[in-house]
């Protein structure tokens, strides 16, 4: 597509260009003006239909817009803003500069001016920042044939046409139609006799992952939202559901590594904020791994007495590290989708107990076989076996409850992923190897 | 929910209890019927209407599907299985035994029969297996009039109606028509003149991936599904791949966790499965460990020279896993949801090589300056603090270019997670320590 792109610009031939433009997706179109040159870029733009432009311009992304609006003129740049959706504009807003901010005020009409900046009001991650109030709204004592006609008139600048939200004369919300109920129905059938009374909705300060979820779960197009008087001010539709749990998913990702979230991708975060987003977690892991390094120098009477021991604490931390991570990672996962509930916390544990049982003595047998047939050390095979045991139980163990915990505690379960579980059974496994160790060697 | 619906059942007020449940959204009453005792469960659920019957059925699990389709007889299995939409029933039948198999294949009439065998022929996870086969489709020489028309007439038993398909006599796909078009178009326009020629579409045996991934990035409500002569064979509706992306996210979790993806819910996949799915990853990473060992065991000499060298392993490895990790979780998780590209290798290397030096230095020097303080000795404080910055560079470039690698031969990234990564920065961090200490202690 650039290629082709690039070629007609070359050649001149900008009425080609222009028809060629307009059968592309609007999506593909902003991820070609991504790539080209800013005064190509501008053309391209340029010859957009005015429909067309302001949906591209919405999928563009925060950095091409504002070199965009930079270089657009007054009129140019209110075509845009006037065909845009409410909610892609107060995103917009929320990420450009003061002064791009400004300009974009004084050319959007006072009364929308007004809406808008009620929601930019509300808290981030907050419903009320991602809705729109670009919806159908119908009374209940209209037919279906009136409510058709006025989705006909009204319906070209609605974001959604195809749930359509029943309002009483306080705009409080009284029930739903979707378009295919509309369709489907006789023209003179009442609104109030075919709309669906069991309304599913959200507050504008519920927390958008809890909306997104609640989307998924129902499968809905979109979700009302509603003030504390019940009275509807928005919907938040599938596409920024979806986006909104794919944000929520990388957090996750991001939190169980220990890196604190970026708001922006991997290489629109700087080289500084990368590294301050990881310096705090590490600093702490590497404190806590002190405990075990001075767990082990403790113990110098044992590897003065078996040496080779030392050489079984990295499979020992490891191993037990590793069964760590693979249950909190499991645990934190259903606790995200829900699968796991936080009163299933003793049945979780007992489930982690039997699994462990079974990797445990699978994982020390071999072992235990394998130092015997090497080092011909019968003590030395039962010392490392059984701490691989005791290790593997108790990595599963914390690696389960610790998560359930945190959830039980209202704390983000992410936060008690691999690293931090990691450095606990770190230590707690060197103490168990070196206790079995002591003891079997009648050392202390 | 539930304690109004036994109060209900206890009261033998079974009509109040139908009203009820008229009102209730399916999906609620879905997951009321999973809490409730068998004879209740067939209770409530033929108090449903036939479409409610469906819908409810369709968000079971499979596991109470099964129970619910043992229990019905024919002519209530009957209606169930005619309203069910195609992509429901083929979802389901590849979850029943053979047997429940057989008694719902002999129920469905033998035109449907043929195309769910169809359906189920497709390999697992390719678009095919995802699609159904209910959506409008239309002529382009029709008008805009009729089209609405054919949609009332047909539109009852399509999954989505909200985007029509326009196909020419070969049931080749020339266009898309949004039921948001038709609504808003002059009735006598023609199909063909209001259509959008600009086809986004997957192929039957495209990844299902891939299919959800391109529905989310076009922000469409289904996406159709083409055999290789561009005939349409069925769509890919949102909440599919929404539940597609779901299920991916939930499998790279494992992956990174060195657990083998299970097809079941984390309470659903037994004790024996858990292990299976987590102990050839242990064993092979125990297995690897046992390198970092021999290189301890190696080198004797120099914690004989200084034993208080020993205790400071657990902090290197620690730190070096910590920072592998980090590192690699970012550039999977953006690797997955397409913001690094494979061909940004080298960016993505230099960036971390920064970021390494950043975090590094502090956190060697921040090290270097508490173990002066603590133990007096210069020496140890150089050999800890220069480790240190060496471990963090090289674990953070390795835990960038393994993805990146994996990535490009085509293997799935999310194997070179962390623990992969905390292995292999193990044995190097270990020989990076001994070598530097070796040289400052003037041994070997």
């Amino acid at each position: 597509m650039k290629d082709k792109v690039l070629e007609l610009i070359n050649s001149k031939k900008i009425l080609e260009l222009k028809d060629y433009i307009e059968k592309c997706n609007e999506k593909d179109i902003s991820i070609l003006l991504e790539e080209l040159e800013s005064e190509h870029m501008l053309l391209v733009f340029r010859l957009l239909t005015k429909d067309n432009a302001a949906a591209v311009f919405s999928e563009m992304s925060h950095d091409l817009q504002e070199t965009l609006i930079r270089a657009l003129n007054d009129k140019e740049l209110k075509d845009v803003l006037d065909e845009l959706y409410t909610d892609d504009t107060v995103d917009m807003i929320e990420e450009m500069p003061a002064n791009v901010v400004k300009r974009i005020l004084d050319t959007i009409p006072p009364d929308e001016r007004k809406i808008i900046n009620e929601f930019l009001s509300y808290p981030e991650d907050s419903a009320g920042s991602i809705m729109t109030n670009e919806f159908i709204d119908l009374k209940a004592d209209i037919t279906v044939k009136q409510a058709l006609q006025k989705i006909k008139n009204e319906g070209m600048n609605k974001e959604t046409i195809y749930t359509c939200y029943v309002l009483d004369k306080t705009r409080r919300l009284i029930g739903l139609v979707s378009i295919r109920d509309l369709i489907l129905s006789e023209p003179d059938l009442f609104i109030r006799d075919i709309m669906n009374e069991n309304i599913i909705k959200c507050h504008t300060l519920e927390d958008q992952e809890n909306v997104a979820r609640k989307l998924q779960k129902y499968n809905f197009l979109a979700i009302p939202i509603v003030d504390n008087e019940n009275r509807l001010v928005g919907i938040v539709t599938f596409d920024d559901a979806i986006k909104v749990l794919q944000e929520e998913n990388t957090e996750d990702f991001s939190k169980m590594a220990a890196v604190m979230p970026s708001e922006n991708s991997y290489f629109k975060t700087s080289v500084l904020k990368h590294a301050k987003n990881r310096i705090l977690w590490l600093l702490f892991l590497m404190v806590s791994a002190i405990v075990t390094g001075t767990v082990i120098s403790r113990y110098e009477q044992a590897f003065e007495a078996l040496p080779i021991l030392v050489s079984f604490i990295p499979l020992l931390m490891g191993t037990g590290g590793n069964c760590g991570s693979q249950a909190s990672t499991l645990i934190i996962r259903g606790l995200a989708v829900d699968e796991i509930k936080p009163k299933d916390i003793f049945k979780a544990i007992f489930k982690e107990f039997r699994v462990a049982l079974v990797v445990g003595f699978c994982l020390a047998s071999i072992m235990a076989i394998g130092i015997f047939v090497i080092y011909k050390d019968i003590k030395l095979s039962i010392i490392v076996g059984c701490s691989l045991i005791f290790t593997v139980i108790l990595s599963k163990i914390l690696g389960c409850t610790l998560p359930m915990l945190a959830k039980k505690l209202k704390l983000d379960p992410a936060i008690m992923a691999a690293p931090l579980i990691t450095t606990i059974v770190d230590t707690c496994s060197v103490l168990i190897y070196f206790n079995i160790a002591t003891f079997m060697l009648h050392l202390g």
